[in-house]
């Protein structure tokens, strides 16, 4: 055999300059950021798309199996809707006032690729998205990542067209990896869901699609600052980017922050079981929905879907539905010069190992409205109550349509002072660097999607697009 | 607020420093190395213990509930037997001949602590070991973490004495954290037990009790060449030290090689689910065992335990008896004057996440004996058939005596050479370096527990001291 050289292990610093570069121009070399409107504008004109709400019974394939009473399709491929039970012993500790509850959960076993394909034009990294139609979305169209399917997808039980662009990122002539981890999704949703979170950069000429557009990441930064516009699965890949640090420093050494995860996860005790939907405890079906006996949380309905542009053309599928809009944000301190943000160690029936790190508050405020005030979740006040100069990001964005149907929660980071948010922080909290966030998003399980979500507006607020 | 400095977040080069000094220290300042055998031997003089098989009738508090026939403590504690079914729908990959099959598991959903306690003596870190007796033991005394303990131990369930030291690893007061991760435990025998593997370094004075002794790092290495004298417990937790790094490069970027672990979790497809062991097909219950049909895999057996220096002194228990030695090896290579080892990325049962990374091998060779010889487990024979110039590291070593009977395996890493493992390994296989292992091993559920224990093996080669 031939000797040969190794490559060093760690490539990311001049990778990190040229994400760096991408975030700071703003001057896309495909499309400027000014006429993005227009062209989302017109990719709908051309995809006609209509949803309609439909009783389960007008459902096509899918049926409530007996004698569990779970929402399931005929092919037994998609998702199920099922019953959950939930007990946390330990708890809970400022995550909820609840610490045994049922609640319908989607169980979807498979693993999905969420995928961002890169190249660079005119020496600057540019991403290719897609305009894409989820009947969850408000506004229907938002940008998505150039890849977003399900195994089924891929795999063809939507007996569609095969997933543009997929061969990049699966087939053995596949590009430069520059992220590739496992992602839980919503863990009060979905029963230990994950999905591949990649990104790419192409080798080669790359065609542009009808749908498609290739974006710096300034340009989406300034994106992310618009209500509605990014949708959760390109927000959650974008918070895989390994981007350079900012701070060698922080409250926590790393080792103590991994220690405090550890304690977190240990120190929790929690089973969830799933169980038969049917008869599930605090809930009731009737023909259009599955509801919350006091209207709480979230309900499960139905759509009809006509699309123009989808791997089908029409289609019927349930949906989860939230009650009312959330709150979802980081508070935020700067200690010696350096940015530090308040996570909370956050149980959720459906994550995979007890807790993972979520934003400093995650709520609908509608859920916790009938409650004493010494009973509200922590710190969700100092948020609703910010005054305007101590928000410094704040938009709507809407968790993923495919799966939930106007389900949108403001995202903010709020400026806080000691005497809101100390620098020793109730148990379950603890001050992290974003670069901190960004260390551990390369491996699975620690931030929910809600916090990566966040922490892809903290890289947008870095850009400096505001 | 006073203004104040953060600390910088990876401090991990001057400790990995002094934990070089003391991997360099064969001389330790408490007990010489070549006294060591002496003072375990007085430790097994001084403390008498004595281990009988027994029916499954003759164990006190433990019984066979109906109608699941799970083998369950009156207390509800410690841990249960019951019966797993596992279906593997993508595989399998080299991973044995079967892709569907039941089995006995142990359910102990309990985070329990391993800690070792380090302290610097004479301007060297040694680290505080413990002659502890394990029913499964061969020869019943090992040396242990300092702390050695489930959540039932430390909260009083056992009703015996209180842990040793256990407050130098939950307290307030604790040390100074130099790792602290979930890991693991055995996939094939656990459903989804992790335990915290903590190394503490102590502030302050630290008195020395019977039955515990301080050792260097060198001192250990020497004592993981010979056979059955570091437990599993303390195995596992030293190959979570941060020891500094001998390489910066690789045969895979650390990218690539999240990636490749991302994709070989993604592609394996599996079901475990937890059955009844009453009716378990393929295994029978006896008067003294529950065994596979076959004679295969392992037994549940029970023994009664009399000791002297247990938290109590004398109780009955089931264990897990394997029905042969294991063989459990890296084989590894050198590319470009940097050793690589190469891992597997294995399916097991009771993994809380599809696959973790073991050894190439990792298989009780009596289990395989029936097949032909293309349906052998991959790599196996170079392992049994290597000679002994080819052989860089050997040692008998048991897995947790509190849970498995004679749970011995040979321990090796052996020198490859292309034919026998190629540049580019078949699927499943990637070729990694100690250093990428060292990595991987500071977040849970990558390494599984017997690569965990060719990781100590390998900072033991490393050390100098075979």
């Amino acid at each position: 055999m031939q000797p040969f050289s190794l490559p060093t292990r760690d490539s990311t610093g001049q990778l990190a300059d040229r994400l760096a570069r991408s975030a700071a121009t703003t001057r896309g070399a495909h499309l400027p950021t000014d006429g993005f409107t227009d062209w989302l504008a017109e990719r709908g004109r051309l995809n006609t798309f209509r949803v309609d709400r439909i009783p389960f019974a007008a459902l096509d394939g899918w049926s409530f199996e007996e004698p569990t009473g779970n929402l399931a399709h005929r092919s037994g491929r998609f998702f199920t809707v099922e019953g959950l039970r939930v007990t946390e012993r330990d708890g809970p500790y400022g995550d909820g006032p609840y610490a045994h509850w049922h609640q319908p959960v989607i169980k979807q076993p498979e693993v999905g690729i969420l995928g961002i394909l890169a190249k660079e034009f005119d020496g600057v990294l540019h991403f290719l998205m897609q305009a894409k139609m989820e009947p969850g979305n408000p506004g229907l169209l938002q940008l998505s990542p150039t890849v977003q399917a399900t195994r089924s997808n891929y795999t063809g039980a939507h007996r569609g067209a095969g997933v543009k662009y997929i061969e990049h990122f699966t087939g053995p002539g596949r590009g430069r990896v520059i992220a590739d981890v496992l992602q839980s999704e919503h863990g009060s949703w979905f029963y230990r869901k994950a999905n591949r979170n990649m990104i790419v950069e192409a080798v080669g000429e790359v065609p542009l699609l009808d749908d498609f557009c290739w974006l710096t990441l300034g340009q989406i930064a300034a994106l992310l600052h618009r209500d509605n516009v990014v949708n959760m699965d390109s927000r959650t890949v974008l918070s895989c980017l390994p981007l350079p640090p900012d701070s060698s420093t922080a409250l926590l050494r790393d080792t103590e922050l991994l220690s405090w995860i550890t304690g977190e996860r240990a120190r929790h005790d929690v089973q969830a079981d799933r169980v038969p939907l049917a008869g599930l405890p605090g809930w009731r079906r009737h023909e259009h929905a599955i509801e919350h006996e006091e209207g709480r949380y979230f309900k499960v309905v139905a759509v009809s879907v006509q699309a123009g542009n989808r791997e089908v053309t029409s289609w019927t599928q349930p949906l989860f539905e939230p009650v009312g809009r959330g709150v979802t944000a980081f508070l935020s301190r700067t200690f010696d010069g350096v940015r530090h943000v308040l996570v909370h160690a956050r149980v959720e029936g459906g994550f995979l190992d007890t807790i993972e790190l979520g934003p400093t508050v995650q709520y609908t405020p509608e859920n916790y409205a009938h409650l004493p005030e010494k009973e509200r979740p922590a710190f969700l006040d100092t948020v609703l109550e910010a005054p305007a100069d101590r928000i410094r990001y704040a938009a709507v964005h809407a968790e993923e349509g495919g799966r939930f149907l106007n389900a949108e929660s403001r995202y903010l980071v709020v400026e806080a002072e000691e005497w809101q948010a100390p620098l020793n922080p109730p148990p379950g909290y603890a001050w992290v660097t974003p670069d901190q966030l960004r260390r551990l998003v390369r491996h699975g399980h620690y931030l929910n999607v809600q916090a990566r979500t966040l922490l892809a507006c903290l890289n947008a607020m870095r850009a400096g697009i505001a």
